[in-house]
């Protein structure tokens, strides 16, 4: 029998898909389960995104250029990023099958096997999964839920350089914690990279969801930063297609998108009828983003203040995106999760939310916390927070 | 700044898209290009392809399960497979991104960083960059034109072993070569792998274009060989449905399908609206794959013979796939085709072909071959290797 490979072994299950057995079973037992677990929102997309799949005419389906097609290219430059202010050659831009092929030809370009990228902690656990892949080390810079999960100094980050650290990878704002870095932050950070010749990857894909009055301050903006920057975006979460599975990859630097090119013809190219989807979606006006926006903001408030209120329970006030972290009184969050759905009922009813220490690198850390997505209807949300707060009155290993 | 990954060294270029720029040069220059360069047929998909994706009502589009939809999944296993004799449990199948994203998969799967897998040359050359990302090795196992690229005898193989060969990877049909490997091969290979304890990785996306009356003898129908086969397919060819970007991969081996499970959660989901164009394609029935096959023959025999008339070019007669591996009166075949689109006009007129030396990794091996993909209509496929042969005619380098 032949044996498979070690990546067996160093591949961890995803921690975000872990419980679904136990949430399946509940609903196989009647039970009504609230979602509060993984980021696949109920907001409409824009209505011109299905009106682009069903009038799209072909009798088949053949490739694109690997690169995507000139129109989304285009559409995405100049309907979505100028009015932002991000300016760059569409031969700068890729297409890719979603966030997460983008994330693996980055690391791909930036790293060879063994080098390592500094990654803020806690992290979107799939970054592990990729880095793993591609036998890249994550290096971790801890942040602190007391502090709200706020950019550590500089210094930080250069105590965990080695000479092998090629790359600062950031996703802003966070997945999981919805912290939101400042144009201050992202300058300190860019001056870090420039001072030590790293490539800073920018994981931008809830850049619509900020709930602050600043205005949202790209990687791409950091002034004389542009050998170094390589952004990665999705349409998943801006316009609620993750099925579509498409992303990008925007930088000036030459000789990644050289590279990148590479590896994308290769794969041949993006999914044609997910790249008619999202050409379709960029017609959505400003309108579509400030209506989601309030929604997520009223979403967000209901659910720190609801989870501040429980006995034992902190939470931060994210400033973005659409997930919070909180620390639970419990000594074992992935114990409890489970327990909420195998034990817990309440009127046939129970909530699942995802234990967070897989988002940490770093061992027995982040134990009591959970992740938290507020990604239903405020009714629903309330009941499924009422539910959490009932679930830890009863839990048998409850602190409080 | 940053310092790129020695991956930009070793990554070649698109071997089949390298003469991109000259084509589209001489389309800017007024001039009609034949496209016999690169396998995207004409050939229509199915017409309930079309209709499940305009039928299709959503108002957003969220992940699928990562495997891929229950749905497609079971009409794959039990529309596709069953009748042609292979069953698995569903499973034991993942959808993938094509078969792209499952050659790296299983890649990943079969082997770790420096280990090996053999292959027959000359071969896909994209099984080069898959391997070249995953720093796998691959070996090559010589296969001759002027014995129509036939399976070599097992002690080719046998030679080529090292301790870190870990899989034979086989394109059954072949591309490019167009070679049908028979029952007798399959046994022969499978009895090969048994022996040593290596996969198989059988890329069986041509298995629907098949020239002979045989029965195909999949992979997956080798005796007693269930631990060892992992088959890779894809809807691309199949349907005509290259740029819905679904594939799959199916083993009995429980470990394998484990570990690709966990590498498929980490991208989150294949394409979910090339999901719902190939579940449509499947309601095609059997008379589908007879018309199209009844096309490519023809195709095929206008192929063969036209190419064999021309003085001092010879290519053997394929069994299946659309492709013809045939060498020409040339020293260099890629100044060759470089020099069709640059330099020779017929009545404005010229066709793109693509030399098969990058389908060959052994240095200076196939220079004075070329792949043709005969998968354009019958009076312009006529038109195109007319040019051809008063191409080779009028180049001022060929032998004849």
């Amino acid at each position: 029998m032949p044996h498979i490979s070690h990546t067996a072994e160093i591949m961890p299950e995803s921690a975000i898909r872990k419980l679904t057995p136990y949430a399946d079973q509940a609903v196989a037992d009647g039970i009504k389960v609230y979602h509060l677990n993984i980021g696949a929102p109920d907001i409409k997309s824009p209505d011109s995104a299905m009106k682009a799949v069903r009038d799209f005419q072909f009798d088949h389906l053949p490739y694109s250029n690997s690169a995507g097609t000139y129109a989304l290219r285009r559409a995405i430059a100049e309907q979505y990023y100028k009015p932002i202010g991000i300016e760059f050659e569409l031969d700068e831009m890729l297409i890719t099958v979603a966030g997460s092929e983008a994330l693996t030809m980055v690391f791909q370009a930036a790293c060879d096997p063994g080098d390592e990228v500094l990654v803020l902690e806690p992290f979107y656990c799939n970054y592990n999964t990729f880095s793993l892949m591609n036998r890249v080390e994550l290096v971790t810079v801890h942040t602190d839920i007391r502090n709200a999960f706020k950019l550590p100094s500089i210094e930080e980050f250069e105590k965990a350089l080695t000479p092998r650290t090629k790359a600062v990878l950031l996703c802003n704002p966070a997945n999981p914690t919805g912290t939101l870095y400042t144009k201050a932050d992202m300058l300190a950070i860019g001056e870090l990279c420039r001072k030590h010749d790293l490539f800073l990857i920018s994981d931008e894909a809830y850049r619509e969801f900020c709930y602050t009055d600043e205005p949202y301050f790209s990687a791409m903006q950091i002034p004389d930063l542009q050998e170094n920057v390589i952004l990665v975006d999705s349409a998943s979460k801006r316009y609620n297609l993750c099925g579509a599975r498409i992303g990008c990859i925007i930088s000036h630097n030459k000789d990644v998108i050289k590279l990148i090119n590479k590896l994308a013809q290769a794969r041949l190219c993006p999914p044609v009828l997910g790249q008619v989807a999202t050409y379709g979606a960029l017609s959505a006006g400003a309108d579509y983003f400030e209506k989601v926006r309030a929604e997520y903001i009223a979403r967000r408030d209901i659910t720190i203040s609801m989870l501040n209120e429980i006995p034992g329970v902190y939470s931060p006030c994210p400033q973005g995106a659409f997930y919070t972290v909180a620390q639970l009184p419990v000594p074992d969050a992935e114990d409890f999760c489970k327990w909420m759905l195998t034990d817990f009922r309440d009127r046939g009813e129970t909530v699942m939310i995802t234990p967070a220490a897989p988002f940490y690198k770093t061992p027995d850390t982040g134990l009591d916390q959970v992740r938290i997505a507020y990604v239903i209807e405020q009714p629903e949300l309330r009941r499924a927070l009422e539910l959490l707060a009932k679930g830890l009155k009863k839990y048998p290993h409850a602190r409080a």
